[in-house]
């Protein structure tokens, strides 16, 4: 095990009726802005339930901020915190919502180019407290300092965090609100919790039985509750076990002291960029086919996930491993999230295209031991076509 | 799953070498208290690090604080603050020296007779700042809010918490400072933090997978390091999966949403106020007992922990459950902690005593379900003869 600081101080606030309590968590003389995506809040109730909630608060409110959030609607949040002199964020969504208020957080009291921070880890010192009321299930980063900030112009997807200081004072964690969740939205959600403990466990053995049993309790806990929670809004009990499981999964407690992937997620994001893929169904497409091509590397570590995750013991290490893989694809085909890009009606023109993107973004060489490079970036998505 | 809060502001600097960055952490103008205990930190070089590491600060300390410790020590400690303007509370041991510290630091700013803290839960609202350079796995203290208390005058050990207010701001888990512990400390460590998790797993199902889960991966993570760490005080690696199991077994996370006991800590903390055995060595001779009288009431968390810790699945019910006490035993003896009244030369004339201590500090019902009865407990520690 390696050293390593783990220090996140997000307060976790779970339960049904949970979004009630919000006003004694926010100081009395803070002028809030509340930040939503595309209006889905205003049909489902959680709109009016945190108007409630905040009655006595000054509330400002600014909506729009879509999936894989933009620079541009971004910067305008900006602008409205510098002119009402906004004291507190507030994000009610998913994701997209609370990764683009992290940055909102951060950009506020930033002088110059706020793109800098993105590309140019641009120091900061002052930030904008923020928390979340979270509607969805997938990302964990409503228990994280980081996000990932789009810019349509200029191609690029790319992730930034201060924490603590853009970690959320609290989140919510309200299972009701997914009831009004579409199919696709909790199917995603499974997939994108999944693969965030893949990216930190699935790398080599570093003597770190805690984190590996974590890790594996998290990926069985999304295998077992990911195929009750996805076609059963009602199912609250699943709803909650997979709403903690998603937490956990990126709150930084498993990636303590052990190496990191996270080369599945890049791939994922051009194909997000270029193609318009949801981020958790890039993540299922490049997954199998990162298994795949670098089970050399991964060797150790996937035939432990096969044993341990889903009990396959008969067979060589190949054959365990290539059972694995179909189990992995199997898992992600029972919510119904596609693993190929044959299933976007994309082919081979779409890898060169990856991996010049890639490229351009400054990734020539990915994973844990920086081996996955722009040629096995192609092999790996042609065993995806 | 029930509703819960859960948050854990503590900052943990994990790693050899990491003491002497703690210069960093503590504000300049600080004046600083460092707490010990009976000054082993002087022999084993830590002393010396931690004044290295503070050059420039403003450094006050005050040394035997001792095992179970006790309030006459503390208030003695609560004095030195107050006449010195201390603003900084670093408290340098293992659990007793940091539960000990907390209470300093909850003490302080208290008017009136602080001891009413733990009898009466008194309201209490301001603190000073503490953080924690660990010397001794075992207890957890190091992430959590909470500590136990003695005072020898009226035969009482009890509990205490303010979190987040009592929370270390930072925790040091440097694994080099465990290679002076004698076996003793080494053995009674482990099952400590075994005892810490079986509190909060083994009571009845509440349909929370990962809870379960991350249980059992730091039962299986002891079972297997414990007895590596337990001889070789050189294995930095058995001694970095050690400390980092301890600390998540009560850092609150294994506890959230989930029904809790604590049943065999408070007959165990009599027997320590009783008979003065340490306290790690009374929770292994209770713990076996309690699986033993309460298995009706903990019957299918009992099963699933001999399947799932132990991999025993042959046999009747009540057979799993007698195999699986026999391996927590085996186990318990495999890190030298006896777990028989009888190895300490105690009889059943000792059951009356601890009956009646339990009742006069107002303990008349014990356990998840509040089944475990002063009945119960004799027929428990009858067991353990």
């Amino acid at each position: 095990m390696n050293n390593f600081t783990y220090h996140n101080p997000t307060k976790i606030i779970f339960g049904e009726g949970t979004i009630e309590t919000i006003g004694r968590e926010i100081p009395k003389d803070a002028r809030i802005l509340m930040t939503y995506g595309g209006g889905s809040i205003k049909n489902n109730g959680v709109y009016e339930q945190v108007k409630n909630a905040l009655k006595g608060h000054t509330l400002f409110e600014f909506g729009g901020i879509e999936a894989n959030p933009q620079y541009s609607t971004l910067m305008k949040a900006v602008e409205v915190c510098r002119k009402e002199n906004i004291s507190f964020l507030l994000a009610v969504g998913g994701g997209s919502v609370i990764d683009g208020t992290k940055f909102i957080a951060t950009a506020v009291f930033f002088e110059g180019e706020a793109w800098d921070i993105l590309t140019k880890n641009a120091k900061t010192d002052k930030f904008v407290p923020l928390a979340a009321i979270l509607t969805l299930p997938a990302t964990g980063s409503e228990m994280n300092g980081f996000g990932v900030i789009s810019r349509k112009e200029t191609g690029q997807k790319l992730a930034f965090g201060r924490p603590p200081f853009t970690n959320p004072v609290f989140s919510v964690l309200d299972p009701t609100v997914t009831k009004t969740l579409s199919p696709r939205q909790r199917g995603n959600g499974v997939v994108d919790a999944f693969i965030h403990v893949t990216e930190q466990y699935m790398t080599y053995p570093s003597n770190s039985p805690v984190q590996d049993r974590y890790a594996e309790s998290l990926l069985k806990t999304l295998i077992e509750v990911g195929p009750e929670y996805y076609p059963d809004p009602e199912n609250m009990e699943a709803a909650k076990n997979l709403i903690w499981a998603a937490t956990m999964a990126l709150n930084g407690n498993l990636s303590c002291g052990v190496p990191v992937d996270w080369a599945t997620h890049s791939i994922g994001h051009e194909l997000t960029v270029l193609e318009g893929i949801d981020h958790g169904r890039t993540l299922a497409i490049v997954w199998p086919g990162m298994m795949h091509v670098m089970r050399d590397t991964k060797r150790e570590k996937l035939l432990q996930y096969a044993c341990r995750v889903w009990g396959i013991t008969d067979g060589s290490d190949d054959e365990r491993i290539d059972a694995a893989i179909r189990k992995t694809e199997e898992f992600f085909h029972s919510v119904s999230v596609p693993t190929r890009l044959s299933d976007y009606r994309l082919g081979k023109e779409v890898i060169g295209k990856v991996v010049a993107n890639l490229k351009n973004n400054g990734f020539t060489t990915l994973g844990e031991k920086r081996l996955v490079t722009p040629e096995k970036v192609a092999e790996i998505l042609t065993n995806r076509l």
